[in-house]
Formats: structure tokens, sequence, C-alpha cells
């Protein structure tokens, strides 16, 4: 039995969408215990589940403009920071908060801690593709700025969640770069493609440009954090833009816009299906000692849901514990 | 009389695209001359203007494949160099060309060269947003990395050509950075952010961030050259691919969707309209003596006319020559 510990009280939709995901997960799943942090009575209100399941009381949270590393140490009986020190104390195995993305990203490095030879955990997620498969992207922004070392770090570490989670065997390994040629980029960027190309423990097959992302040309894309948050913001920007832009083009179109539109209602589901990722689970900063997942802040109880399923597969597949093996023995390495 | 340099050979669709676009213009713009430089017997089968053209009859053209700055150096009677050649004795006042980004960057800062106190030319885009206002973005790319201190000079140039060539009064200048808050970003981007603070000659409205772009959060968005370049081509690829995944779901999608497809041609070609900003002309490689302008490597007529004429607004609004008082008024001052 795997537990899994849930801030009850963080993102939008809390802790309702919080609770009916939980509610969801373990009538799905046997093989987990949750343990629910935040308001008592509020979380009760919501939950149907009745084994499996321990609420931990605590009025403390963490708010979205809370300055993040501050938050962590000062509130230490809030939601989120009760929900990493279980990890910490071994009482939990992976922890969830749809919460405070800095501030999660300060509880996990300052109380799960680094996996011994990770210099710098990355934010991963799985990005939407045309045709489905998707692919795994880190650093999305989990520090400021990298070194060719820690990029070397994020391929590894990308690669094994593309193996263990999503099943992908020998996955394509690209490095996010301003041109596909091998001596393209800043300083950075030309010393990781060269870590890279060295390291025959991972399939690396390059440079990869931001414009080809969608159309699935790696499975692991490996980017500086400063790059990765700008891309992926851009995304989902380009993205809501274009859905907001057709929106408002079809209302003012007339009759027969809005007549087009009602035809091809299932077709334009379909496509904000493609960029809507939220199946595949939330973002991992991934180099801790265990699963820290952040749910997007306005998650419903089937992204909640996801993100569980996704901790779970985490848990069962050993992930952390084989990248914890493998960066130990490269650190007897060096 | 301005006389424009054109390089008929460089782009997908050359000479022909390129040769009825200059056709289109000289018929549009009486106060232009056109210099045309490529084969000649191949440009007059598509020209029809009779005023104010010339054809320089040329063998030699740069590939797309070719190395930038080996191609202009060697090449040197390459359409492409002619044409910056041309600018550089004041035989002509501004180049244009749909061919090899590389090479046409390195022509303009080899051949053309930068305005004295400018460090870095930046790569100068207005990009769509969903109002149709637009803004100016550089670098797009023409570095793999900058300083603080270009960043402040990015800001500086792309304040210039907003007034000019777009009439917007007061700019907003954003410096594009992972988050809102003044203290955000590398040190770089922080530093980057003090100068642009600091500069009273600046509407600067402090950081913005990727998601907000395509909403038109700022006039000017002045980024590094990496990560102007990502998120260039992050809006390209996701915008293509959201309209290719678009047609393949109304193809599979039956004879419902296939009628509503139909009926809301008119406002998805309004959509495509909104991500296509090849009206506003092409890339200006900013900060040297004169403009030097790369249309698409796909452009149409339409695209080329659209870069002409936003060349010859240019130099009609002499937005050079005011950059150039104005940065030989800060090196006094240093």
């Amino acid at each position: 039995m795997k537990t899994i510990a849930v801030d009850a009280m963080g993102g939008d939709n809390a802790p309702k969408a919080i609770v009916e995901g939980v509610d969801q997960a373990l009538a799905d799943f046997s093989d987990i215990a949750i343990q629910l942090y935040g308001d008592e009575a509020k979380i009760k209100s919501y939950l149907t589940a009745t084994e499996r399941v321990m609420i931990i009381h605590t009025d403390e949270k963490i708010n979205s403009d809370d300055e993040p590393a501050k938050a962590v140490r000062r509130k230490k009986k809030a939601s989120m920071v009760l929900g990493a020190q279980a990890v910490r104390e071994k009482k939990a195995d992976a922890v969830i908060s749809a919460g405070n993305t800095g501030a999660l990203l300060a509880a996990g490095l300052f109380v799960v801690g680094r996996i011994k030879g990770v210099d710098r955990p990355g934010l991963l997620s799985t990005m939407p593709t045309v045709d489905g498969r998707g692919y795994d992207m880190l650093d999305l922004g989990a520090n400021a700025e990298n070194s060719a070392h820690h990029l070397h770090q994020f391929a590894i570490l990308g690669s094994f969640y593309a193996q263990n989670v999503r099943k992908i065997n020998n996955p394509r390994v690209g490095l996010l770069n301003n041109g596909t040629e091998a001596t393209k980029g800043d300083p950075v960027h030309k010393e990781a493609y060269e870590l890279l190309a060295a390291d025959t423990s991972l399939n690396f097959i390059g440079n990869v440009e931001a414009r080809d992302l969608m159309e699935g040309v790696a499975d692991v894309v490996v980017t500086d954090g400063f790059t990765g948050n700008a891309v992926l913001k851009t995304m989902e920007g380009t993205g809501l833009s274009i859905l907001s832009a057709l929106k408002s083009s079809i209302q003012s179109g007339g009759a027969r816009a809005k007549m087009g539109a009602l035809l091809l209602k299932p077709t334009l589901y379909n496509l904000k299906g493609i960029m809507d990722y939220s199946d595949a689970g939330g973002a991992v900063l991934f180099g801790l000692k265990a699963p820290v997942v952040k749910c997007h802040g306005s998650s419903d109880a089937t992204a909640v849901y996801s993100t569980i399923k996704q901790v779970r597969t985490m848990l069962e597949t050993k992930v952390v514990d084989q990248s914890v093996a493998a960066f130990t023995k490269v650190e007897k390495e060096d």
C-alpha cells in the first residue's frame, strides 16, 4: 500500500475539486491510501470515501500570492508544508498540491530534499503533440538559469520518466536549441550538446527546435528553466488566444458562423482535448527523494484524479529509486 | 526618391513572388525606385514595371543551406551580397531578401555595418495580437546570447520603431521574463530590469510573460535572442499545429464536420489572418546603418509588397537616422 499526501487547500477549486478527485481515485485504485491536509469540516463536506483515507486538520494554508520560500519557512502548519513534512518523515510516499507553484518547489527542495548527486531538480510535464503521444519536457521553470551539467542531469531524469511512467522504450532525447545544427546556441547549450552526445546511456537525437515540439520531434525535451518557462507559457498563451479568437470570430460571424460552429462542435471539442494535457497528470519536480507533483491551479476533479494516477505509476515503477541508484553510481564514478 | 535593393533570388518562391511583389509596389508607390539583383532573364519574365526599376544581373546566389558567414565572405557576387554592397556604397537606401536568414544577418553586420554605439543589432518583427494591433519584439534570434546592456539598447530601438513605423505614441515597453515581479529572472534579466526602469526616455511597464503576448500586454517586447527565438518558433509551431489538427479533425469528422467547416470558412479564414502577420512586413535587423529586412522564406508576392511598404515607411520616417542620433548622444554622454 502506497500513501499519497494531498494538499486539500491549494488551487482555484479547493477543496471541492481536490476532494472529489481523491474520492474517484480511492474508488478506482485499491492499492493506495490518501492523507488529506486541510480544513477538516470543509474536506468532510465533499469526502465520500471511507476507507484508506485520513484527514489531517490544519487552519493554515499558503496563498497564491505568498512569497514562496518565506511562506514555506514561516507557515510551518500550512497544508502544503505538512504534506511535504509527512514525506520527509516517511509517513507518506509522495505529495500533491494545486497551490502556489513556487512554494511547492521550495517545500520540495527544503523539506523533501534532493536526490544525492542531482544538483538542480527540474520541473517536468508531459506536453501535448498533435498525434496524442506527447513528450516530456524539463526544466519548465524550477530554475531561472542552468549550467550544461544541469541540462545533462535533466536528460537522464527525463529518460527515466519517459521509460517508466510513459512506457517509452529507449526514449529519444532532444536538446531545445535555436537551430538543429550541432554548433548552435550559446556556450551553455553548445557544452550541453557535447555532454549529451558523449553519454552513451542516452538516446540523444541532437538539437530540436521549438516549432517542431507539437509534431512530436522527441520523447524527452531538455531545456534550461528560463527558456522552458517561456516556451511553456507561449504554448499556453498561443493556444488560448487562438481558441478565444475563434470564439469571438464565431460570435461576430452571424447565423452562418453559428450554425457552422454547432455542426463543428465535436471537432472543436476534440481540438480542445489536444491542447488540454491534464490527462497526463501534473508537473513533477523531478530529482527529489520522492514524487512532488503540482496540479494546475485551475484543476478540476478529473485533473486531480489523473495526477493521483500519475503519482501511483511513479511509485509502482520506482522511478525515483532508479534515479537515486543512477546518480549514486555517477557519484561513485566521479 | 528612395532606392530599395531587392534580392530577387532568395526564398522558396523566387524570383516569381519577389518580382511580382516589386511590380505591385512600383505601381502603388511613385516615390520609390527598385534595384533587382539576380538572374536577368528570369527576372524579366515576371517584371511588368518599366519605370524606376533596374536589374543588376548576377549568376551567383546564396542557398538556404549555405553556412551564413562563409557564404557572405566567399560569394561576393551573390544577389544578396550585391544588394547589401549597394547600401554600403550609398547606391541604395535599404536592402530586402527572402533568402538565408543567417547570411542576411551576416551581410547586414559585415557589409552594411552597425550604428555607432549599438553593440548588437536585434532582429525585430511586428507580431500578431488577437485585437489586430500587434507588438514589436526583439531580439528574435540575431544573437545567441545577450547582456543586460544589449537588452537596454533593444528597448530604445524597439521604441523608435513602434513610434515611427507603427505610429504608436509613447509605446509601452515590456521585458519578457519568467514572472511579472520586478525581482524575477536570471542575473541578466534582473540587471536589464534595473536599466530599463532607470531610463526615463522609455515608457517601461515592467516584466511581461509569454502567455500574455498575444493579448497585447505591451507595444514593444524586449528579450534576449535565445529566448526570443524559442518564443517565436513556439508561436509558429503551436499555431500551425493547431490549424493542422483542426483540419485533420474536420476531415475525419464526416459529413457533419465538413458542412460545419464550409459554413465556418470565412470565420476560419479570419482566424488564419490573425496568425499570419505578413501584412506587417518582414523582420528588420535593427541597429544597422540602413534598413536590412528579411521576408519570410515562403513569402508570396503580397508579403514582398508589404515588406517594401514597410521599408518605405522606415525610410520616410527616418527611423534609422533618429536611432543614429540617439546613440550618438548616448555615446557622448558616456
